[in-house]
């Protein structure tokens, strides 16, 4: 009684949908069946896709129908693009001519380009008529949709032409025409942009909303809003920490056993691959470990310091690319700099852990060993971390995904043929 | 010539920010010598703040003073707390009495608070005019103020009321008062709320702007835009990753060697104690080591397998935190999750492995050993994972900071110790 009230009743909708995102499975189950049917819909806007989608799958076409009336263009879009397509033909089948149209053309932009994110909630208005005529135009509206902090100026043919900020419209003159204040030069979005794109244009000219266009026709399409921008920011700033760790951009986090299982497994077995190289190399200094057993109580050292220094450099570059802050013309700056402090910083770490070696094994050479294993590793990890992401992205492959394995292979391997390898050389 | 023309002409301010934020130090230097100094306010307002504070400490206080009036209040006021004492002493005394009494009580407010996030530059209404009368009020302006998405309603006294969207005043009817449309029951922030919150009520709600008041007297203080709160929401999200690779948050990626050199050098030299710690636990085991060679080649896997699944759980547990999904109420249904991934991945690899050490040293009895050490680690692995954040975020330390240096040491630890710690029970 007390949770179904606060369900249907006190908490908005928002919040509902906070709440289950926060259970585990079988709570979200029962959560949402005691969600009245009129609020599924409000809440479902609000939880990340994979469960909105996980709960759409198991409903009937006709409950689907209902529900999705309660969704925005953009992101009715994004589900139907990943339900069966029986069950879409149906939901499609059963809209107006018009809303299938539109909706058929919104499906067909890719979910992360401009066009999957864009609206067609738009307010349009002709340059001719005066500012009075777009009041008394306006005043015709019960409520003007969310987020409008601008009139879209189209041609008759509706040619995109300028926009008209209400800022500058509550403080014109009635008479003036709408020609005569509306801004030209504004920000524009083709359809097929990349929500990338969207959210670095958004973020750097502190936009509200943006009209989007047609690159041919310069048909005006819909428009983005702040709020599914800022969904974006947050998922690509997300982004990069998630797939260093292997996990999945829209990662549920309390994801049933088997499917939490079954992903982690993929990564595990991924970087198993990379411990038996570094096994590998260690076995090739099986003699020279089996005269010096102080070597395999220090190897880890190297490899692991290797793998710290690289990491953080490896973050570095990431976020720089992910921030369009790296290019031609600055990676040699950033890689002489690196390799500057790899060797700064290997020089002096590389005398703590020989005094220390000192004063742990009491012998010199091994201490002399370590020191330039450490040296080595660290100007390694060095250019690895720099140059490694700048490659991956020129080859197309997500940094942050493969980089941290790579990464973690290069330092294992130097590191532990830089120890053994001195030490087989200069140790027997 | 060129660039001194794309610089103070071509370029909007936003793309020259980026461009100095991209250079290394000279270039830095030498580029920002070429902007006009009419010029230099509007860029400084957009390159991150470590870097403007650099540029700003090294003016004299009538170019300070003449730049800080290109700044929004707010970001004027994070600024100036962050200036010499004296510096900021010199520019108050030349502002107008009523401009340093605003920026005095701007900067009583911590940066990351609701407070530092405000500006004041609001359009409050009193609520018993008529909408025709707003509307003749707003055309007394030239321009209203950016991000302008609704009139703040205020009494007599300044106490905040509610607030007029623009959304409604303009389809209103002209003869109804401001009082019968007004939004009453509007999200409102209190000047003392965290930063974090301030961001997460702007994403639930969908807000462009919230008005800010004193909790006590209920005074209207302020308002805060969704373009700082972009910002937060920005930076929130590159946090965790940043920290979790011992990197500051506003970190320079162009930063010059030194200022770099000595950062890492305080992660590796953190770092390297937990390396010694687990180099320790594999002295304890010299003699097993001695005997059996095999087990120093193999040792490595047992502990990155391990590290490879904690940090898989750490992030996952991480993110959980910084979106406020995870309580007292559902950390033991996550717990109990993990462990068992823990266990199922663990046999499942464990298996593996064992297989591939019979292949490789044909011997079982090391096959089993390393099978039930890997078992233990991830289980480990999975335990720490999940209440490491949990228990730091409690003792109020930032887990992104330090879980990952104590979630490798206790791998680190638990990896050598079960697998040679086994080997030495039963292989010898």
């Amino acid at each position: 009684m007390q949770i179904r009230y606060l369900l249907n009743g006190a908490l908005p909708a928002q919040d509902v949908a906070r709440l289950l995102e926060s259970s585990p499975p079988k709570e979200r189950k029962l959560l949402w069946e005691l969600i009245d049917h009129d609020k599924q819909g409000d809440v479902l806007q609000y939880v990340s896709e994979e469960i909105s989608i996980q709960f759409m799958k198991s409903m009937d076409t006709e409950r689907l129908l209902a529900i999705s009336e309660s969704f925005d263009d953009d992101d009715l879009a994004d589900i139907l693009q990943q339900l069966p397509e029986t069950l879409v033909k149906e939901v499609l089948a059963s809209m107006t001519a018009q809303n299938r149209m539109r909706m058929e053309s919104l499906m067909s932009y890719p979910e992360d380009s401009a066009g999957g994110l864009m609206n067609t909630d738009t307010i349009t208005i002709r340059p001719n008529i005066t500012i009075d005529i777009v009041f008394r135009f306006l005043r015709r509206h019960t409520e003007l949709p969310e987020m409008t902090d601008s009139l879209l100026v189209v041609s008759r043919s509706d040619r995109f032409l300028g926009i008209l900020p209400l800022r500058k419209l509550l403080v014109a003159d009635t008479d003036t025409t709408v020609r005569d204040i509306m801004e030209t030069d504004c920000d524009v979005i083709y359809a097929e942009q990349t929500a990338t794109e969207v959210a670095q244009l958004f973020e750097k000219m502190d936009l509200v909303s943006a009209p989007v266009i047609d690159p041919n026709s310069k048909r005006l399409l819909g428009r983005i809003t702040i709020d599914d921008v800022v969904d974006v920011i947050r998922d690509e700033a997300e982004h990069s920490m998630l797939q260093m760790a292997g996990l999945d951009d829209d990662e549920d986090t309390f994801a049933p056993v088997m499917q939490t299982t079954r992903r982690r497994a993929v990564w595990l077995g991924i970087n198993l691959i990379t411990a038996f190289i570094a096994s590998y190399v260690i076995g090739l200094f099986q003699d020279t470990l089996d005269k010096v057993v102080a070597l395999a109580i220090l190897m880890p050292i190297v490899a692991s310091m290797g793998g710290i220094a690289g990491s953080q450099v490896l973050t570095l570059v990431i976020r720089g690319i992910a921030l369009n802050q790296i290019g031609a013309s600055n990676a040699r700056w950033l890689l002489n700099r690196e390799i500057i402090v790899g060797l700064i910083n290997g020089v002096l770490w590389a005398t703590v852990i020989a005094l220390l070696t000192v004063v742990w094994f009491g012998d010199m050479q091994i201490a002399y060993v370590i020191a330039g294993a450490i040296i080595i590793n660290l100007i390694f990890a060095a250019l690895t971390g720099t140059l490694l992401p700048i490659a991956l992205k020129k080859l197309g492959i997500d940094p942050a995904l493969a980089g941290s394995v790579i990464l973690t292979t290069v330092t294992d391997v130097v590191g532990f043929l830089s120890f053994l390898g001195l030490a087989t050389l200069f140790l027997l």
